[in-house]
């Protein structure tokens, strides 16, 4: 039976705290979907397309990696893909209790399926996507927060 | 003089973490008033109404617990309805923080009114109203998460 | 049925932390032990007797007040003593994790055993009984840290 | 070299808690930019000139500290002021948490800017600008959270 | 290429704390190797051929487990054993510091080693070895926070 | 008045984590003493000379930086050398906790001396010496948490 996990979020943009979670996270599975979570209530800065795109781009040599777009509960959609883990990257105390929290009510409502911790890399646990689009709004310099492929665009948006 | 204690909460709705600090505390007073506080910039999920006649109808065999609804600040209504106690649970790390800070502006404001806390029973520490609303408008089962008396009133707009 | 609660701890010396939460956390109940629990393995700065005396000097006015000490688990010098509720102060985030943990396994083993939270004053959260000993041990000012009745013996000895 | 330090927040208003953070660390500077951040997503309940005047009335005597508005990045404005410090008071540890990633971020952007921290003052530690505001529009008491100099403009204003 | 995983520890002696992390982590392994770290500066409680013994005892049926003990660094033995995942249980919030700190010095000696973290049920999350010993010396009773298998050999020894 | 200060610890041995912090701070102050406080109830693993010897070879070319030792009362070495600051990195949140309580108690014994604190840079933020010397004992590799003096004179011990 297949290890297929979920790696959910906003990725809005996908910064390289994600990408160094999903890298070292990878050798785990053997499917991992990069699930942008769709939430009415907040605009997001870049479109869903655009976010899905650039991470087909940077995983593009990496056949284990799909991306995609969900609506509704985290758990419904681990079911519809056959997911039962979900990974998440640990940045900070704070965001563990968050994290444990959703974990535990994740398991209440279903019990096969596990949430996996990862603690980001010390050089990008300050990396949030929060942070880089405020500075990228202010015309700070995001080069060491974000991917190649992330950055290109960027560029050619200005 | 009676031991009289105000749970002060937004209770939107009253959930099994609610109700498992409300159940261990009652014994420590005389009198438990569960005051649900009106923020007039944030939009409930459910009516006051709708909220004070849950926990009327949970407790309605407990004659020391009364459910209301006030204005203000919490210390004035502290010493309205006669509390010298403020009872709140805490679930986690991050909940206390905001606790004391809070226990303590009240403390300056009133020396007389002294904050309680209890821990939440592991099992009840993920339950979270705001968890729990955005699990129900996902269509997510939350029969382990909300009381008998709230799950029927669900049941019934469905 | 009266409610007695048992205040736990090493009071090795009695602080103004601890009379802060003694003080505060009185009203709530009919009668307040405090216990000094007996640990063979950690060898104490002040005997027992001397740590019960000077207890019972600061509260020689204060009736519901008794000061004793006792060995083994907690909960059953609870149930000896007919305490329903255990008191404990809390003065930091790392306190808060390590008092549930407690709290938690004494509420495994005995249900009927409710323990209590009260958040230290904020002037007195500095005050511990460790670091208090170690400025006295070092020729400090300790005056500010500890009771009269502690002060006064300490004056004395030198 | 001069020690040119900004001391960035919205100060909406200036609180005992910010002016316990400056006067205790004024002598670490040559001086010292108290720089009010404009965040136009955000409607502060006082205006900026307001928010200055009232830091050039308290700090009318003490000429290393100066008050100033600025947008854009935090870091920019350090440059154009030739302040190498960044000063930051902490009251608790979530504080914390959110304080080193700010800082690890602008150290990332600027490595010749430094961020300093201290931590607040116990009795201080309760005094957030948003829980004052929230007292002080409930009717609340404030005379204990803020300057004589906010306080005389406040009651003019009733 | 196979999964092999360390979950390293103490285990003294294993509780139900572990056997959760265990049973919930198994379907990401191939192997899971428990392993007794010995540290010769601490005295044990239980023996280590007794520990192991009780881990067999208890994955009897489960070939991917199997039970070890170990001398020095954990990284060095994960080299032996092929192991390049490491598991790790988090309780609460000052554990996962704890443990972020290991993880991140294993990875900064080895990169081909990932630390993977599980976070505690919340019914398991007071149970650490150190109380649940600690209850056992004084009399306690320990049914609850421990495998059937530890329980009867304490029995036995009584 | 020159700005003197204080970089108090154990420093066995000085790591790359210390001198990050040195090396930031440096640039805030007039003098930075670095003094290595003497605990007669722990053994070190490093000679006190040996530890100053680091430190002076490593800042042999910074006339601002000393290296001393020191028994007793943190404020009364500060007192004894004229410095009305002391230096503190900080790691993690725990160790904020537990500084913070530290400095609390220091400025109730001394109002003139404030404790400054510096965020250890990310990537040094798991290089404890309590960790260093644990996998140093045990022959792992520490060249990436200590400076070259330091891991010159190791070499040349083996």
């Amino acid at each position: 039976m297949s290890r297929i996990c979920l790696f959910p979020g906003t990725f809005d943009p996908i910064t390289l705290g994600h990408t160094d979670i999903i890298d070292r996270a990878l050798d785990l599975f053997d499917e991992l979907v990069i699930g942008i979570g769709i939430n009415n209530s907040k605009v997001p800065m870049f479109a869903v397309e655009q976010r899905i795109a650039w991470i087909q781009e940077i995983y593009k040599d990496q056949p284990k990696i799909k991306a995609a777009s969900y609506e509704g509960l985290t758990v419904n959609y681990c079911k519809k893909i056959g997911a039962r883990f979900i990974l998440r990257g640990i940045r900070y105390v704070n965001d563990f209790e968050y994290e444990k929290t959703i974990a535990d009510a994740n398991r209440m409502m279903d019990r096969t399926i596990e949430t996996i911790f990862l603690a980001c890399t010390p050089q990008y646990s300050s990396i949030a996507s929060t942070l880089v689009r405020d500075i990228y709004r202010n015309g700070g310099d995001v080069t060491q927060f974000l991917p190649a492929a992330v950055l290109r665009t960027l560029k050619e948006q200005q």
